[in-house]
C-alpha cells in the first residue's frame, strides 16, 4: 500500500522518535527513550483522529500489524507486560503505542506517558535496537 | 456466548467499577468515577494477559465490541478525545479502556490513569449513567 495521498506525519512525532519502517498500513517509529523499549504505529491515511474514523477492514489491518509489533516486542523484550494504547490527547494524528514494560523500569507501574524525561539513544545503541526490530518485525528501513 | 470456563472477574476491577451488561465477547464495566466517562471491557475467557492471548478471531471480535463502545461513548459523552488503552500494569487480567476525554477534565492532557481519587458516582447519577450507557449499547443490565 502506498501512503494515503496527503499523509504527513505529525512533526512532534516525528521530532521524538526514529524511522524504523513501514508496514503495509502503518509506519513504524521508536520513541527515541532508551528507558522503555516503545513503538508507534501511525496508519498512513490523512486526517486520523480516532480509531473510528477507519473502517472496520481498515482497524483489522492495524490489529494485525498491533500483533505483529506485539510479537516482535514480546520475543525481543520479554516483558512483564505489554501496554498498547490510542490516547492522543497531546498529538491529534492518530498513532497507536506498544510499550514494553518491565517491573523494573523507571514508571512502573504507573503509565509511560508524560513521566519524567526521555533519554535518547547514543548513536550505536540506536541503530542496533533499529536493526534488531527491523529483523523481528521482517521490515525494512528503507 | 456463554462465559468461558472459568472465567472470574478480577476483584478490582469489581471494586472500582459498575456492571453496565455483557456484550458476546466482553464484559462492560463502569468506572465509579465521575471525573471521567470511563468504560472497561473485559473478555470473559478465563487467564487472559495480553491481548496476543486472543486468536485473531476473538481479537476482532473484541475489536467490533471496542467499536461499538467508542461510538456510544461519542453519541453520549462527545469527547475531545477517547483514549482507547489495554495496559494491565496493576491488574493482570485483559481488559481494555475507553475513556472520554474532554479539555476541560480534571487530567487533561495526562492520562487518566493513577491520576487523584476516585470519585464515586451517588446512587442517582450512577443508574442515570448506567441506564444511558445500556440504551447506547443496546444491551440490558441483567
Amino acid at each position: 500500500m502506498h501512503d494515503g495521498k496527503d499523509f504527513a506525519l505529525d512533526p512532534r512525532l516525528a521530532g521524538d522518535t526514529h524511522f524504523v519502517g513501514d508496514l503495509q498500513l502503518s509506519r513504524v517509529l521508536l520513541m527515541d527513550d532508551t528507558r522503555f523499549a516503545w513503538l508507534i504505529l501511525v496508519p498512513r491515511h490523512a486526517n486520523l483522529r480516532e480509531l473510528t474514523d477507519l473502517d472496520i477492514a481498515t482497524q483489522q489491518r492495524l490489529l494485525s500489524e498491533l500483533n505483529r509489533c506485539a510479537h516482535a516486542m514480546q520475543s525481543l523484550f520479554t516483558p512483564d507486560k505489554l501496554n498498547i494504547a490510542a490516547l492522543g490527547n497531546v498529538v491529534e494524528q492518530l498513532h497507536v503505542h506498544v510499550i514494553a514494560r518491565h517491573m523494573q523500569d523507571a514508571a512502573w507501574p504507573r503509565p509511560a506517558w508524560g513521566f519524567g524525561e526521555r533519554e535518547p539513544y547514543a548513536p550505536d545503541a540506536r541503530d542496533t535496537r533499529l536493526d534488531a526490530l527491523r529483523r523481528a518485525l521482517e521490515i525494512s528501513g528503507a
